[in-house]
């Protein structure tokens, strides 16, 4: 569906000769581009109130670059994950505003200023090693219009270390816990807040962590109610989720 | 426990206005009450913004009636997942308001009148064996104060009962997903709305299902970004982190 | 090899025609060539109505080449599947019409026009990092004669990209499903329509989908009747059964 | 939407007040029956090409009264798989014809004579305790309208067992191969045909069986081509997929 | 049926003595009885050297009494494993020679007296619980008609009561291993003789063990080379193999 | 190996007649009674440091009465774990001092007053409900002449539970951590002590708990070193290991 | 931090002697330092008793330096586990003592003689292959201020070469034991003595060890009671708890 | 212990100075060599009936080399199992008789020539990716002085390639099965002869193969008795088992 088509919908609306009801059932039917490969989705940024994202492991360099050919044109910002430095390159050569963050493999085309929201989201690690699936939860939810802030290394072997930031865990709106090993900390900071946690298990550690398997398991255990949990290092996945709750209360 | 508590303790100290010890020990004192076999912590509603909730499973009937003795002097709702029939009964003969939801295995002892949120959360299931579990994460949001509507049995295989409901989803601030066996109507769900989804497995199911692990890779897996996972059959956790999130946008 | 066979060869012994122990060998002698490390099997393009076909992965090359020496005397055309370049490269020395699918890692060797069935065998990916896996089914399936369509990237996260292509799902015999991370889209297809329906779940994904556990369980587990599962990535195994469903009804 | 509903609808095409399209669409559009704790489908019959079928397991027998009150207007065949005595004795008590199959526990509701298709489903099990299942999948079939034949008892331990009735394996357009332990008959039998195969494996074993996962991992992993494989002891998919395959050919 | 009785049987066809369709019916006619349920093979008894067995788990009572009718025609003694008291009963009460072993489950109709080996089968148990499967073993090895002796509760937890044994351990031309929690003493045993070691896990133990997996993982990963592991619980298995090896060297 | 051989082999030592050397090696060789189906070991109780120990599950009664007959004879005190009632009530009747613990599952002969140490061995649990697997490792710490403190249900959902008893945690020697779920609590303690710890998974939760592997997967990746973990529900293992410690520094 | 502390810091804010803010700074400010990505733990010496350890596998260079850089300031010794020969290098371009074991990938800070224990660690293992676990528990030990000794291949495949060495068993205070594959030492070792044995799982082995699940399982469930298992691999957690134990005897 | 205490001893029994049991005792107790990181077993030969063995996995060359050094002197054929180029290349160097087979990673070191058994070990595999594991076997078995025939590319998707060989499954005494995937032909082979069947899983597959499992789990769970399962990719493990039981027999 390109913007040819669009336009003469909306003539026909102002022209009077389709209904505005009908006009914008066909809006809503069938917004994609059909690329053969890939159907770029340009109603997505409005019905999930996400920028557009493009999942890049598994994508081939031309097949990247065919898809952000499109979704360029919708001039929304616009965020690539698990991408390699070459697509990075290739944006840059294109003349848009591109940011990358190697440690998180994260890249930013930015086409406007993101928004700032008055609520906090906190996102936290247990470990150093840990950070970059954090920073993946941190750019994604600050290229969604919501304002961050960081708490890092402040795991559970040293229980004194978190609870010297409770006028922070207090303040944020959000917590996303992101952490590896025996990913305990989302247990200790969800009995310690009432707000809404979210738990990232990644797959740092070694042995019987099991690529991260330990981690998930006692997330999804923990004794204390109220943690929702994504995929292990699925960083991405919980800065929208923090996003999506955080802009309820806006 | 904040700072400013502690600030008004210490002046208290240095004018003499309370004893050194009697400030150590309310400086470690902190809100449980001790019953040998469980600690009974007074302030977690206040610190979590819940009511009261005892998890039966694994405690002996006259364990539950210690803790249950302690907690009622709070004059909060009470909330007994996992419970048996024989709580029910005892508690209905100590002359208390409660109710007893035989398929969700809940007891709700009522010492005052619940809160209505202005925000829904909508609770679906897949099928109508994930109703128990359904259940019990509708009546937990409901103790916590959170108007809830419930549509059942709407699963994939007929995806066109879940598109007769577009206007519910639309409707609701936060949904909660119940299904078991492949779980794909989290994805589903996740796809069509931009607004947190919480998705909670069941072990219903057989064979290759191994007991809900199925639908929990599934759900953790999710290609709709923005679901937040609970434990199988967790329909509390998901009542609980439901609330949460509902009640920011109160 | 059926029982009419045998009876012309018993009678051929009661006539003198054929000497007892040529009987015996012929009875026991069954259509395959023994190259010492590969059995060649004349004779199951016959019994499975299959073209030939090599499995390359953890052959050696100058086993395959041998291998083909052998099968190429058939006439028939042949499939490679998980070949590397270089036995490409090697058969188009050879002389032979060769084409070589690099993302798909097959090899065709044409040495007669295959057929074009009547029914359509229609080959649908969740997402674009399916596609090899789906090339792998879909060439698998033309090279035993079929027609097939493809339809691409209409992963259930957008369930609409899917339902606007309900008619294309309504004119094929046999729909081939290729999905990784959670697998949703076989259920959803599987319950739209009313025809055999095959699922190849991929190892797409990262963390908890355990290199396509996550999808196969799902599949396994689809509340969608009907829906027959092969192996993670196996795009072949899947072409396979689609063909040997779709030329029953030729 | 009742049955009133319906009635309208249709005076309402009669009286030309309703273009046949748009009824038709109507029709198509919400064609379930809400009874709170589940959608009964009454369109899937025509969607799928099936028999109404309940799934018994976790429903309640009030619920599952319920629903049979919706099917039973249909005038259609309806079949219960996982069903207890009960349902069954409640259903004759309502004066319908019911047959019970005890061991494959199932229950069939016939209120018109099934169809007999001229092309043959060959059910086979690799042990006399994988019968159950075996028979859910030949029932299953046979309530949709298939010829089914039944080959007990040959499993790969004495393979002369199965090679006596090749013939039979010749005459079948579809195979389902039900087998616990190793599973290893979906592999014998999928290597002597040349037509669609369904693997069902069965929790038949102990130890490292576990649960039947031996058997389903082998089925999936087979070196013979084009086997479909359905969950664990999930003969009622098998007997859907076998029919739909076998429904192509008629 | 060997290459020579084939000759046979074509000489006869060449002569005359035989005609042409009986001579087929021979080839094809394979030595087992069809019960519809069950097929009997007569011939397993000649061409695996073991008397008749019936594994009796998830067969019916019923079927279990059509089996044996079968059998006893045979006059070789007869084996049923993971037998109830019940198909005891029934057989005393067609006045056969019936023995039935509870602890290991084992019933045994004599119809002859079975032979003695010179060598023996040792059969060690790591801990007291592992009797039952030890003794489906030996008692399994009897019947085939072995000598066995038997050396039970010698756990590596005190490895000296196992060196006490080495004359024993010495003296036994094929030793079976039988242990469950950390099945160490298949590898203790193993590195102690130069003889053919069979491991048996078992399922005894909690937790960790898995029902068996620990004890199995240990014995297939033995750092002791020359040690072959059955199924968890398989002492019927390891009867058989141990039978097999010992008979070789009478 | 009965008393009076050692008599014999005592008073040989006291005529000179055998060496001392000599006599303890024969001690140490062989000290264990056969009773066919147990080797009794009446010197572990020297060797280990313990009392006698007979862990009944899987044994039958006579079994274990057989056991008990030989072991009563060595005058030490007897621990009986994983024991039904009617063993104690057995032995009761035998005229021995007897204690049941039923939660435990322990009974415990008393044949002479235990010591008491100067150590304190603390046990911890996270719940309620993993009491039963507390009291084993307690009671096995007390039967070996260790002093036990308790500390009961201080799981990290309520931190400051466990910090408000932290003089407790620096007066113990060592520290058993019992917790279900996600077995975040050994973390913590770890994290807040210098001092051996041992950490008890228990199968307390669902779900996801997978009968206690998420929360030994969680103590065997924990970020705080130094601790120990062992079995799910094994709390007698706890309880050893912590006597065999605690002993080192008496 | 204890109570005679919190004590004497209440008595200075009574007697004016500090503010009530530095008393609240002093009260929340616990002993660490901000990198950022880190926070460097000073007081976890005093609190475990250990020296400074960073644990660097995930940690990029510079990240490490700076830690580096924080920890040195204590004048402690520090160990750096799961390094690369690049920060060795590093440090020791700093003008450090520093040593760098290749094998066991550990590099050692010196900046002060380490103490000598009387008593004595033992560090045994199974084979060859797992001496750079060993030596990273043997190593990690020797740091904190312990005596080791090592014994190196002495596995159970040949138990003699164990016996052989029991007075070194018996010498021993505590007891490592580090096996892969089955794991089976523990077991044999923890039977033959009465002290604390430490075993650690390696991840030696192919195919079925699954990385060292097999070792780690056979360790769980070791019929010898009394042992603590680590972490697969996990040298370094086994010296730790080794030091703790043999700490608390000097 | 070296050469020379060896003649020490031996002088000191021809001397008559010590007894030739107590010599016997001497020479049984302590048969190593102290390498520091190895103890070479210079008995192994004796007691297990075996020349000398390597495993290199996980070794260093120069541990290797120290090994080798002392093995050599015994005079008996070495082989080296998982071995490299490069110590293939070192031995050669040192003037020994070595020949490499690169597919089997195998090195053999001839002292003196290999005997050659009266009876034949037969190794078959099911694919033509099995035959380095196959090789693995069969050269085992050969340098342990057995004769060997190998049947290779015989799987089941084509049982008449199998059949074919009849005569010469009844010629072995023992036979060795080396398949991957599904693993179906040990349970074939299984059924088809009454004599030891060694079944070695591979690791070849993918997907749903888990490295090997598959067929690990199906071998396990075979329907024909009598088959003893090692390691996957373990062929040196199934020669040695082959090889002692086939020398049983000799």
């Amino acid at each position: 569906m390109d913007s040819k088509y669009i336009k003469e919908l909306l003539s026909a609306v102002k022209n009077g000769e389709i209904e505005i009801d009908a006009a914008l059932e066909t809006l809503r039917n069938l917004p994609f581009s059909d690329l053969g490969y890939a159907r770029v989705d340009h109603h997505r940024s409005l019905r999930k109130g996400f920028p557009e994202v493009v999942y890049c492991e598994g994508k081939e360099l031309r097949q990247i670059e065919g898809i952000m050919q499109e979704l360029i044109k919708s001039g929304e910002n616009i965020l690539l994950t698990r991408a390699g430095e070459d697509i990075y390159h290739v944006l840059e050569g294109w003349g848009l505003t591109v940011k990358y963050y190697r440690e998180a493999r994260l890249v930013m085309v930015e086409q406007r200023e993101p928004a700032k929201s008055r609520g906090i989201i906190l996102v936290i690690t247990a470990g150093t090693a840990d950070i970059p699936v954090a920073e993946e939860a941190a750019l994604t939810a600050e290229v969604m219009g919501n304002t961050v802030e960081r708490l890092y290394d402040v795991g559970v072997a040293g229980v004194h270390r978190l609870l010297a930031y409770r006028e922070l865990l207090e303040k944020a709106r959000v917590i996303v816990v992101v952490a590896g090993m025996e990913g305990a900390l989302a247990s200790v900071v969800g009995g310690l807040v009432g707000k809404p946690v979210i738990a990232v298990p990644t797959s740092v550690g070694y042995g019987a962590s099991f690529g991260g398997l330990a981690a998930l398991l006692a997330m999804l255990n923990s004794c204390a109610s109220g943690i929702g949990v994504v995929n292990i290092d699925n960083g991405f996945g919980a800065g929208c989720l923090a996003s999506s709750i955080n802009q309820l209360a806006e």
